[in-house]
């Protein structure tokens, strides 16, 4: 019995860092559209400084409850970038499964963000930790709640990609 | 018979982890005299732009089409740089087995080569991705096919260490 | 027989990963002093150059070899830094079990880590590679040495944050 939960948490584990990897995948490659589909329909996707995070504080520079508000926001950033000025490139480590409460996990992940501009040059973009909750809808995972919670204070808040 | 194959992919998954992980120490190490093992006789190793690579262009910073070849570049990398001016270090992360044809993987993965430059400093050096085909030769894994597809375009082109 | 070898040296390899990242996300969250605890009490923890490490040079940044040395090290690092002026964030990479004796296993394991200052700008502090000894004490996983070999020689020598 132990033997199996063992192997069922493994099993999630794998299927969680697989999701968190095509997430980021799909960001790097610019498949912006396709980046709602990691969520949950009732959902909540929010970017949030460390100090504001820790401080219990609700001021971030995107906050969006649902799949529909991800999507008006993909094309909100498609109309105001005609052409793309930015490449991306996303490494996470440290996925670690914090916490179950029934179907859902709480998932911490490290990552950092290199940005190479129109000239080529590659640099720290962004770096931090999500928090996030994951469930499972009919056998996928997805998103339930996403937080971005960046170390790095000097992004762009006005139309700032999806990190 | 079904746990059977998914027990096989497990394995193989962490057959080719443990092969790239191998594979980057060997550059880190500067050991570059092993790194053609890493590759089948028959192989090819590029370095390619994003935007090449995208655009289904050819050109390269290397291309190389045998073992032989892989080696006789290490010949030159050594004659021409006598002292070892820097050092590197890469992190990779999301290794996915995207696609798999007959005994052929498809594995790609994003990574991020950071240099210290005899001052001390460490900077960003290239970050992108690899795109590679690993095949089982005796029960080894190698790489049939390695793809080093860049984001960063200022990268020396004379004599580029492997990436 | 040999099957239950593999189960537990898997078993082995996913302790010693969660020993790593639970080590590097107490530092990140900056709750050092609980940072000792991952040692055991008979223990070395280094932080040497590469170049050092490589020509078997001593000479080190932080030399401690008992637990006692650990916590002073966090005393005197909180005493003599009143205001938290930086933040850091670990990625970590190819975590690599290379040597096993008796019950205790050789574990390497690249590390960066990046630094966000008051500004905001998050850049790359420290670059290299944790050579690790990992013991089981009551079934739990410590690093009875730790040493932390880094690229990057730009770092304060006086009273550096464990790496």
């Amino acid at each position: 019995m132990k033997e199996l939960q063992l192997k069922e948490l493994s099993a999630v584990k794998d299927e969680i860092e697989e999701l968190i990897h095509a997430y980021v995948q799909c960001i790097d490659d610019n498949r912006l559209e396709e980046w709602p589909e990691f969520f949950t329909e009732d959902c909540l996707y929010q970017i949030i400084s460390r100090e504001n995070y820790e401080r219990n504080m609700p001021a971030s520079i995107i906050y969006c409850d649902s799949k529909g508000m991800l999507k008006d926001r993909v094309t909100a950033h498609r109309q105001a970038n005609i052409f793309e000025k930015h490449v991306y490139r996303h490494l996470v480590s440290n996925i670690r499964i914090i916490n179950q409460e029934e179907d859902a996990y709480t998932v911490h992940t490290n990552y950092a963000i290199f940005q190479t501009r129109l000239d080529g040059y590659s640099e720290v973009y962004n770096v931090g930790r999500y928090i996030d909750t994951v469930v499972f809808e009919g056998g996928q995972a997805k998103f339930k709640e996403k937080k971005a919670v960046y170390d790095s204070l000097v992004i762009p808040t006005l139309l700032v990609t999806p990190i």
